[in-house]
């Protein structure tokens, strides 16, 4: 049983790595060649803290894991994270559990990796500016993904701290120096996105974290929070004048993603401005970007696929490693 | 991450230990205050191999785990075990995982432990001859459960092969020495149960694995195998003429457990010669053995509230262990 740490897995394992895993993920998904149970979820009797429990499956690609996550809010006044996560990953030739990974990490990695994925597929080639909207726990990966699937001159972070953007984009500017972009603090939502041609924003917001009128044609948006369906981070003026709009999982994102279900339930758009599953462009069936000209956003909630293909990525290093 | 092997379990933590943990268990599952959803499954297209997922929790005892057990038969042919299983603990308060244990050893302590807490109620006293039928995986704590739990002066093995009963019976004189009982294999499961008053069988066996005509009145038998609807280690005429009829989980007993399913599709019985579940005699909801004469079947399929009350308390001495 090989127990798997963040540093283990920051040793042997990139988020480079992480992106081709994830594009098997979701080539494999949309495919209907992953086995997903639906999840299993016990609540507490304070109806806050909750267990889930995700198995899954990819019999082609010999994969198999369970994930466990649980969300415990309050751990934050006693000093731990809210979400706990491990990933165990699985022999699926004999079954036997050969590993258990941090998945808090994990999580991170193929959660950054998604928005890498939509980048590298739907985004212009000539990207110059980046904009990142929120700097939480998941901040981090998104703003390297941009960095290593498009040249970036330069990332505007912003957050509703302000303080926390600074810290944030001076630490990431240190972490990250090999690529050489600039990557700065500003103020709003809306300084960030001006001119940019990629987007990330990954907040739990209710509201949209800039508008609309600020958006540059051309330009790709990745929705990475907004993974309950009364969050809405992006503008649903966005999501309705978007040329195209794609994501990990349809059945997924029509359940949970608010930024997608608000502008379905208000008429903004109709199910015929959903593209498909970025899956199917991976593997050729559904056509991406077509000019420099179209507005794309991808909206991501996250699927045991990618845990899947990122856990059995990292366990084949991660073995090596520790021999 | 404690990693709990078995012979972490071994060093810390004993069968007797583990009779206390599960007859709590039985205790506040028949008292509805253990959380077990639908357990997940998933088949590989071979149609064996199997993959399953359950998780529990019991919010009174502040206990979390989840157990993943995978089943892949062929496994032996490979030299490897055909189930392989692991329990995560979780701490119930903070959702963190604090410990995977090895899921075999434990499921073989906690299986041992539930004919040790039916005998402990159900058992005549005075019983002094014991009888175990099966020598595989789960033998071994089967029959030190009933060492612990009654003075024996000898109990008598057997399996379908013979040799193996023989190295069976010899191991456990040495291993089990300190109890002082004489383990002696025989041939026949006659053989073995004739004059006990204790039997414990447990095999895969699709037929009785010994007549009722040789079973003494009074004795207390325990029915551990017959885990899918077709198997029958049991004879249908000891179901039906037994006093009294006991098991640990009724639902799981009516959906899984040959031993009854078989008899009651056969007219022998009927839902009224069912007591009731272990855990409402343990309670005290419900009468136990009221004579010498009484002869009692108590059937086993094994709960996830097993699992989860014995990875609570070997997490509980292994973490000391560990300091």
């Amino acid at each position: 049983m090989l127990v798997v740490t963040k540093k283990d897995i920051e040793k042997c394992y990139s988020l480079k790595e992480c992106i081709d895993a994830v594009a098997e993920a979701f080539k494999y998904f949309s495919a209907g060649k992953v086995d997903v149970p639906l999840r299993t979820q016990i609540v507490k009797k304070n109806g806050r803290d909750t267990f889930l429990c995700m198995p899954a499956f990819c019999e082609e690609k010999d994969a198999a894991c369970v994930k466990i996550l649980n969300m415990f809010p309050n751990n934050i006044e006693h000093g731990l994270p809210s979400i706990n996560a491990q990933v165990l990953n699985i022999d699926a030739n004999t079954g036997v559990v050969n590993a258990i990974i941090d998945g808090n990490y994990l999580t991170q990695l193929r959660t950054g990796a998604a928005s890498g994925v939509a980048l590298k597929y739907l985004a212009r080639k000539n990207c110059t500016k980046g904009a990142l909207i929120g700097t939480g726990a998941q901040a981090a990966t998104q703003l390297e993904a941009m960095l290593l699937v498009r040249d970036l001159a330069e990332v505007l972070v912003s957050d509703l701290n302000f303080e926390r953007a600074q810290e944030f984009a001076s630490k990431m500017q240190t972490k990250l120096a090999k690529y050489q972009t600039k990557i700065k603090a500003v103020k709003t939502g809306n300084e960030a996105v001006r001119d940019a041609d990629i987007i990330i924003s990954v907040t739990p917001s209710h509201k949209p974290v800039y508008d609309f009128s600020n958006v540059k044609k051309g330009a790709t948006i990745c929705g990475v929070g907004s993974y309950q369906p009364q969050m809405e981070e992006t503008p649903a003026e966005l999501v309705a004048h978007a040329d195209k709009i794609y994501f990990d999982a349809k059945k997924a994102v029509l359940a949970e993603a608010g930024d997608i279900i608000i502008p379905l339930q208000q008429g903004l758009i109709d199910e015929s401005h959903l593209q498909g599953e970025i899956g199917k462009v991976i593997s050729g069936e559904l056509v991406g970007r077509e000019n420099d000209e179209e507005t794309i956003f991808f909206k991501t909630v996250g699927i045991a696929a990618q845990d899947l293909m990122t856990a059995k990525a990292i366990y084949a290093k991660a073995a090596v490693a520790n021999n």
